[in-house]
């Protein structure tokens, strides 16, 4: 049984659009236009119970998932999607125990779910010119309880990493095809890498770039998220959709030098 | 290093259509429109060579991920696909030690995926009412090395689970509304949930059953896929897209009684 | 050459957002946070033109397209795009000289596109249950001068339609399966017609009444339309788009009587 | 009553997929796998009837909308799709009367259309450089009886158009922002013009290309089509969907001069 403690964070969830992530300890009363939710008194139940404000309203309290986590740190400086991260995970074969080398780190919201995701034995590097952005993506994953799967690194990925025979590669940079040929290098050959672009022009340099260096399995998609509403003798697809998020590349290391030296 | 042994899957790779993944025990020469390989000369090579037909052909030989043996055998009876899958992997946050409760079993595609990210201390309980069906999909983990974190069970999963406390679930059945009740009892509270259902009906009839049971969080979505044929002048996606996979839905379980009973 | 009138409607354009549909008579001064134009001063001049206002700021003068006009009117009440209303006017092949039935009205945005399409011979026959949204439709036409065009019929279409040998019909109402029977009746043989409807178990019911009325050449398809950002060396999809207007469903009726009778 | 002559066009349809679009004088009898049809015996029969072949199949005689005369056109020798074509008529207000300059000519498929919308008093005229393409767009344009209604132009639109003062443009050449500043000249000012191009790199250059030409009311879009197949209780998006036919860029002309010369 999941009990709630007082720094265990929790979900208190009416709705998609009103949810809050947040710990007892920080927020023992939870103000919100629905009334008021004494969340101290949360502590010792379980996970999933119903919670009743001071305006009589109901809030169920969920134990976050790492989705809920993730989107919450992605929300503060960029736009990563489950759908995305989803697809580069089973894409990438991350799972207990894979290496992984990231660039860049971000708000750390892809390196947490690399880390939730390696967890108890591997390890993600990840790497960012931004010592600022790293304390703040460290800060993260500590929140998390991920920090020992994770090591920051600040520097210029562009310069190389100091990580060799990797199991699997994010790009997450603007000019992801200087940095392509030092990740060849530092990945196992035949691992798998993905890259994340917003623009097409920027996907078109970068699948140039990786033929040069050799890699194979080389595709560009972008996925297309759309919401039902299923509800009894009325369904339809919702009216409001993200229409872009990113394109993700992927491919495969081989062990052909680079046509570039 | 990962060296190609005997009974090593290995995919040797020309393009996204001509690739085959077999075994040097099994097929020690592939014959292929491209000429003969002689695979039983890999062994003791890296992944990620490259080999040469009899026909001066040249083939890439890599180490297959995890999607390309799912891939592998989700031809075989149905279309499961990992936009589909990668979503689900992340709002369910399955991960190493994750009691994931499947339904059915199918040709097993789902079931490797959810145990190749459950190890090495997870577990999945994945049932089929079909005896037939499960022997293939327990031939299919085997061949992958995930047996030690799948429960086949034969049985008709409307009729419950043996498993409580589990922390997620996936319904892939034809009638997942008659299913949701018994699910919930085998879900912990506040743990997600998954179904995949193909037609706007069956989302529906789930919707409205997993309301009456108390679930939260509920959202269905379909994921739409689409190539970039990223090209230098020529960038533009592909004409080729598939159209419809199937409809994913997620819900929460909470502590509420089904209003059922 | 077209010159402004005091009658003319103009179209002021500073962006996609920012623009105004106005008469010089109505509106002789335009005011915006841009500055104020002196739309009178238009009036003799040429389409096309470039207007300065108070605060120095430049505004195009276009002459309004259909489009333009039309999309004006559907803001009122209901949503009705030009992606969908194109497919349905080259599908239907309505030109000069279609006699076109159409239910119901609405604010009369269909009927304008389809007034437009069928001048100077053909007619369109349009019913709404509702009579004042009839007036307010019949206002709409007239100021788009297309009134000659457009018989406006007060009644239930449900009991049937005074005219027959249509060209072509288009249904946008809720329960469209209650009308197409009645619609068979008064197109001629062989003529196409399209229904507009949100949801997919309106759809689901009107093809299955469609079968039963011995309609053939059945097909349901949705639009989803996505702007491109095209802008030299980053190019990308817009992130908003309007994730569904409505399912369109079209048939071409037949000689064979209906299964209904 | 519209009755089939010996040089009417008739669609003889069974499915989606099997329909033949023919006339009695060319092909008396018809031979399908479902037999043979006697198409003589249709002359002087109204559309709209059911005709049997001598395997007893029961086929529908339809009379082709413009929609199915441009389709079978279109598909000899480039892909252009009714989706398309109707978002371009509606956004350039196509009808009756308009004067419409073209290039290139193609399949004279949406010359066709064109055609088929300006008439009884407007005229599409229509530029390409290969006068043997022109010779079959001619011949298709017969077929329809819209001669009269296009005036073909061999020659390179790069170098200029004859005609001025047209009330709106099409481009469907492969290098547009070759041809978009002659097209400026020969448009009225505030007329709107299309461009269909495949490439997300031709958008990007064209779109650059129309700014410095002072055009407004610059957008690219694309839309996608769906079929959803609408069965009672089984309803869902069909898993077959083509993924990219072209983007489409639209714009007014202003009189603002060109930055060009």
């Amino acid at each position: 049984m999941d009990v709630i403690g007082e720094d265990s964070y929790i979900l208190v969830y009416r709705d998609r659009r009103r949810r809050w992530l947040i710990r007892p300890r920080d927020t023992p009363k939870l103000h919100t236009h629905l009334g008021i939710l004494d969340v101290s008194a949360l502590v010792g139940k379980e996970y999933g119970v119903t919670a009743t404000t001071t305006l009589g309203d109901e809030l169920v309290v969920l134990k976050p998932t790492i989705e809920d986590m993730v989107m919450k740190l992605a929300r503060r400086t960029q736009v990563i999607y489950p759908k995305d991260l989803g697809l580069i995970m089973v894409k990438l074969g991350v799972h207990a125990g894979s290496r992984v080398v990231e660039t860049g780190t971000g708000s750390g919201a892809t390196t947490a779910l690399l880390a939730y995701l390696v967890q108890p034995t591997g390890m993600v590097y990840t790497y960012d010119l931004n010592p600022e952005f790293q304390e703040v993506a460290k800060k993260n994953i500590e929140k998390l309880g991920l920090s020992q799967f994770v090591t920051f690194r600040v520097g210029d990925s562009r310069l190389g990493f100091e990580e060799s025979e990797m199991d699997a590669g994010v790009l997450d940079v603007g000019d992801p095809w200087e940095v392509i040929g030092r990740m060849r290098v530092s990945l196992k050959p035949s691992a798998p890498m993905a890259a994340i672009t917003p623009t097409t022009n920027q996907a078109e340099k970068l699948v140039a770039k990786m033929k040069e260096e050799g890699f194979v399995g080389l595709e560009t998609v972008e996925l297309l998220l759309r919401h039902l509403e299923a509800r009894v003798g009325m369904t339809r697809p919702s009216n409001f959709m993200v229409g872009h998020t990113a394109y993700l590349t992927f491919g495969r290391r081989t062990s052909a030098p680079s046509q570039q030296s």
